[in-house]
């Protein structure tokens, strides 16, 4: 086994691929459905718009999704399921320093929000558009991407890794940065992502006081 | 005179009159438009809605504003017009040092982001909404606001204050931040906004590596 911590398996065979994105594995009512509210929003949306990008009758989209709402919490929990499954396992391949689990947390968000851009916008724009029987529940995930993040900086604080006076603000502030990431990447751009990653992994280094000589 | 720079005139008895949040002054059909397209976005908005928000017939909302897409416009016009002007005028208040600068521009930013914060969602969420003859135009408006900030960030590197190996992705991580601060802020929160804007204004000189030791 490597060196995994916590309570996220890791397996040999695995290692590394919540790194990889390819083409989205969304269902195709919820690819449409994302299609659909990024262009318009969930408000300007209709199911039969959906069901005519889905390539589905307006009953057979019902049939597995029996409202516009279904759709949208469908596609959001799979979007946050998704991030929060890939930044854990990223976490527990780093092993047990702080500074390596910061490095793959930050990295890990970056990632997601260079590769699913859309389904962070609407997962942004669109929490105002969930029924209030599940929103507590989309922002109970929200609030654990940014828990993983403050547990971290609390930690590289305490083994005297990172020097900022403020770890809570510094963590906020460093997932603020790697979800901003989506307003603005573009995968045919100047500077590739592993570059544009190396370079924000620097910036968030900074965001926490990150002490190269630090205690280890 | 102060001491100020640049083309925008400080006049004495205005000084730190960007500092100013009162009550929203936009016109009522904006502000009407403003907290439709915010709760519904722009094309799960009616102008039948807005014109009752506004406590106006719809022939009187289109006698100012002749369609859905002027009253966007005119929201989005006057608040990136209000934002790059405060910003301005926070600048050549500052004097001619980079690192003043760099705090006053950081300042201006977090304060819009944080008492106009249904402004900037709109302002992030709609752009997609505009019409292709009026877009470039508010996409020249955001250019410039992260060109304020790149143009700081470039002469402290030069003037020795700032230490980043990384200007321009530094730059857009501080604006990134900045406008991040609209996603969380509340104004009765646990801190009080100026104990976060000292804090952030901490976080944003960490990120351009300010060496409070620098040369002057």
């Amino acid at each position: 086994m490597t060196s995994g911590t916590g309570d996220t398996d890791v397996r040999p065979e695995s290692l590394g691929q919540w790194r990889d994105y390819g083409e989205s594995t969304l269902p195709v009512p919820l690819a449409a459905a994302l299609a659909a509210f990024a262009e318009h929003g969930y408000h300007g949306t209709s199911v039969r718009e959906i069901a005519a990008r889905a390539n589905l009758s307006v009953p057979g989209l019902y049939h597995h999704y029996p409202s516009k709402q279904s759709l949208l919490q469908g596609l959001l929990e799979r979007t946050m399921t998704d991030l929060l499954h890939r930044s854990e396992v990223a976490i527990a391949e780093a092993g047990d320093r702080p500074v390596d689990q910061f490095d793959a947390v930050v990295e890990s968000l970056l990632r997601f929000h260079m590769y699913r851009r859309e389904q962070a916008f609407v997962g942004s724009t669109e929490i105002r558009s969930l029924d209030d029987g599940y929103k507590p529940t989309y922002i109970g995930h929200r609030d654990r991407q940014q828990h993983m993040v403050d547990e971290i900086v609390f930690a590289g604080v305490e083994a005297g890794d990172f020097a900022t006076p403020y770890p809570k603000d510094a963590a906020r502030a460093v997932a603020t940065m790697c979800v901003g990431v989506s307003t603005w990447f573009k995968l045919d751009g100047e500077l590739g992502a592993d570059e544009l990653i190396a370079r924000n992994l620097e910036l968030a280094r900074a965001l926490v006081g990150y002490r190269a000589d630090g205690a280890v």
